[in-house]
């Protein structure tokens, strides 16, 4: 492709932020052909134990399921990893043309009016509540509670928009919580600024709300949020949290921000002025890095948890979905979103924690990894040969039961049972669990078409087939290592006035391996069988019994009681 | 005791007679007091794939679920054990003034009317069903199936006496395949004999069928056997199976079957004319060896499998034991037995192929086993504490659900369950699934007031505090390791006269540690809400849904499938 453009050639670059890194892309804009990547580290990583003295003074110890992060770690990647991702594509900076950014969400920076977050702020260092909360900050749960308790009471309308339930990791929450538990910090806070606007804001001086994320995390819903009357009935004096911290106005998708500062044209060693696009949430801006932008293409990230992304024309309430906003991915569409909480993970875990000395010893010798090992002894088997059904609900059920309270569970077992066999056992029920989804859509009228998968899991090729054959769907997969910096990068072509839309843009520069996997009715059929009893006991677990959510409970009360006693065992 | 004792003491031999060897003890009369033991390995082991050339001529494969054994195996446990356990004990050996045996059962030997196994019998060697049957030939399943559903269509009086099904194990199941497989070989056999009493018939010179086999495996209830109308309509030609093969003067417990030939007193050392016992089984006689003889006294013998046997004054019908027989474990009272069909082997199962090499190299550097060192981590928890509840059916349910297309079960996993975790929810599933048990007795009139434990789960001090403390009963546990050897003998004392009675000798000469592990209502009460749960699952996967059995069929299919196609998957 490169010899058919001249020395006219135009960039983009697009970082994607991670939990742990920040990671830049310097992209052609003529094909999205990927030139030169940059990944810079967070210096404080994940703050879940203490605020370290060299922040605070001194140790400042954290509660349980809480996570910080630092907003300075956020700039250090526009400093390192956007110039040596510059430097690695060989390319000359002064044809960069745009920039875009994708960020983790619900990541949550409480600032002053001019975006100075509140830890750099005199005197506040040493304040937990200052910091960022990161999207896996799981420490207002109890607010998290009381909303979803008051919006069923009170018949919000906005509460099926979100499946039934707003997360503990969502805008009102945190938000609630910060109000709460520090109330002169949020007293100082005059933004609540969601960190993919905040890194925006940071590079072009502006601050425009990206629709996405007000409408995934913010409950923004048909240009209005959950009402003052409703904030008072949560928490009295919580009524003017939309309009004095929240309320700004939006930017949609591909939109163009702003225009790079001087400041951070110098951070970054990009030409001052260049189009910044308007944020974007790292599942979401997928989409059109994998050219699936039309109504019935549902994207699947799957990595540890599977986020599933799909545009439509209608607005449905699906169950169980976690939400749809206007234009939540392609501005101008529905966008839907949806989740299995547990997915890679659940594989890791059983390698870990499941699989005999024996087996890994096999895995070694034979130059293999566990999960590839246990894939390929899984493969030989017939489908159904290990007469194992599982239910993937060890970090609980997003879409559709939206029940954090779950737990994971294997049926059938005997001495003849195997580790590849429980292995096998669960990928299929990952599988289930998204052919649940995919008919959840169907059966709301939001039909699905197409499965396209993006992420880490992509290439496990026996995994993709259970998928495939499991959901009867043609099976396409991205072809990009970094589809989220790839989908930013579109989101700054089109910004920069490249390209007219972002669906244009994605069709130039998205990539995608369409149909790689194709189902087989006979495969299918054979599954159907395991299907029928994994829903039967999705629907008994998951809608009938208490089973589950008595187990939690059991536990917490005996976790409660080692701390009131020695010990419960007697040894004779 | 010995100084008490001048130079008349009385020995007598016991002999168990186990599924690879045979094992004797020498025990005094006067306490009980185990002297000397000798044990031999039976050279031919379990026959499960070929008859051997040297044997058959030429080697002769097995089907799959075949198990055979070779009688003159279990003649040179007499000719060696024997004289080892009495050269061990140091005794005079005219001292000795009777020898019993138990054997696993239903183990069955087909033969002349002398006595002959038929794999002696010239011409004869190569054929299968000349063998002795082990209690684990499992190929009569076919067979078991009709009987059980025949007996269910006719409303046949003794079907509840055995909880409602008759095992593929027992005495029908295992005669009727020889007569529908090797018609000549069946023609030729004049007895259908337990080894319990062709040892015996060895011994002694005269066959006598126990009442212990015969009623739990030869379904002889109120002094009758399945009628001819039942055995014609089960296969035409087999009516008279009962007259000519099987049925044949019984013997109660502990009555003196003869006197020691001098064949076997020759193969012995033992003098000729001693008492020799009527056979008995190697669970059943474990309860004399525990003093457990009375009502209410619930004796467990807890290995790789579990098998509860009771006695009662009064006759029952506990729905799911194995069976309740006149004098079947003391005469002149109702012997119950029920049993668990997976135990110890899910323990182990579990040890050898779920737990991850981190845990077996701690347990290594810990100088202790892998069972000691998940015991040991799984005591230190509160009850509940894990989250879990299992469901011990690895290897089916026998008591109380009857049903061996059961399987197993874990729920509640998260990604912080750990081997630990599991482990001890096993441990609680098979005490669970022994409260089923002990409640099913209760209920039905049957009261159990004491559980006494046999056999090497024993050793696990944590296992027996939960069973205490799940059933809210006192454990007791046999002070032998020897159990059925011991019982054996008991019994052989009182078949020579020394005891009035097997009740008398038990009392003198049984050995247990009474009430050892203890109830605490505290821990019981947190055990219940376990069992809440444990209960709930018990009913739902065993009588309400067909989950359990309809993923057997799916492997069942699954496998007659990978005969007819190479390979179900497709790699992209």
């Amino acid at each position: 492709m490169s010899t058919l453009h001249g020395s006219d050639e135009q960039y983009v670059v697009g970082v994607d932020y991670g939990t742990l890194s920040g990671r830049a892309v310097v992209v052609r804009v003529s094909d999205g052909a990927e030139l030169g990547t940059g990944v810079h580290p967070y210096r404080h990583a994940v703050l879940e134990r203490a605020l370290p003295a060299s922040l605070a003074g001194a140790d400042v110890p954290l509660p349980p399921e809480w996570a910080l992060q630092v907003p300075e770690d956020y700039r250090e990647v526009l400093r390192n990893a956007v110039p040596a991702a510059v430097e690695a594509a060989g390319i000359d900076p002064t044809r960069v043309v745009g920039i875009a950014t994708d960020f983790t969400a619900c990541t949550m920076v409480p600032t002053l009016a001019d975006g100075t977050p509140l830890n750099e702020v005199d005197g506040l260092a040493d304040r937990p509540h200052a910091y960022v909360k990161l999207w896996k900050h799981h420490a207002a749960q109890e607010q998290a509670d009381r909303v979803n308790e008051l919006g069923r009471t009170r018949g919000e309308s906005w509460l099926p928009r979100y499946g039934g339930l707003i997360s503990s990791e969502w805008e009102f929450a945190k938000g609630l919580q910060l109000f709460e538990e520090d109330r002169e910090v949020y007293a100082r806070m005059e933004h609540w600024v969601e960190a993919a606007d905040w890194i925006v804001w940071q590079l072009c001086g502006t601050y425009v709300r990206n629709a996405c994320s007000a409408g995934y995390k913010g409950i923004l819903q048909d240009g209005a949020y959950p009402s003052p009357e409703f904030l008072t009935a949560l928490s009295p004096g919580f009524a003017p949290f939309v309009a004095e911290k929240l309320e700004h106005p939006i930017g949609q998708l591909g939109e163009r921000a702003g225009g790079l500062t001087a400041e951070a044209a110098a951070w970054t060693g990009l030409p001052e002025g260049i189009a910044v696009a308007v944020g974007n949430v790292d599942a979401h801006v997928t989409a059109p890095a994998a050219q699936a932008v039309g109504p019935g293409q549902m994207v699947a990230i799957m990595g540890t948890s599977t986020c599933h992304v799909m545009s439509a024309e209608v607005l449905r309430e699906v169950p169980g979905m976690c939400g749809v906003v206007d234009g939540g991915i392609i501005s101008g569409l529905w966008g839907y979103e949806a989740g299995q909480s547990g997915v890679g993970d659940i594989f890791g875990w059983f390698t870990e924690h499941g699989v005999p000395a024996y087996v890994t010893e096999a895995a070694a010798a034979a130059g293999e990894g566990v999960h590839e090992h246990l894939t390929r002894l899984a493969s030989h088997q017939q489908i159904g040969e290990h007469g194992l059904v599982a239910l993937d609900w060890h970090s609980g059920n997003r879409s559709v039961l939206v029940d954090h309270e779950l737990s994971g569970l294997v049926v059938g077992q005997t001495l003849a049972t195997r580790a590849e066999d429980v292995y096998r056992a669960l990928l299929e029920a990952t599988a289930f669990g998204t052919r649940v989804i995919v008919e959840t859509f169907r059966d709301s009228g939001v039909p699905v078409e197409e499965f396209i998968v993006a992420g880490g899991l992509q290439k496990n090729a026996l995994l993709m087939q259970i998928y495939s054959d499991v959901t009867r769907l043609p099976l396409s997969v991205i072809d990009s290592e970094q589809g989220p910096a790839l989908g930013s990068a579109i989101h700054a072509a089109v910004a920069a006035g490249a390209y007219g839309d972002v669906a244009t843009a994605a069709k130039q520069m998205g990539k995608v391996r369409r149909h790689v996997f194709m189902p087989d009715e006979g495969r299918a059929a054979s599954y159907d069988a395991l299907f029928e009893q994994y829903l039967a006991l999705h629907d008994h677990f998951g809608r009938t019994t208490t089973t589950m959510r008595r187990l939690k409970a059991i536990r917490r009360d005996a976790v409660a009681r080692r701390s009131g006693s020695t010990s419960q065992e007697v040894s004779a």
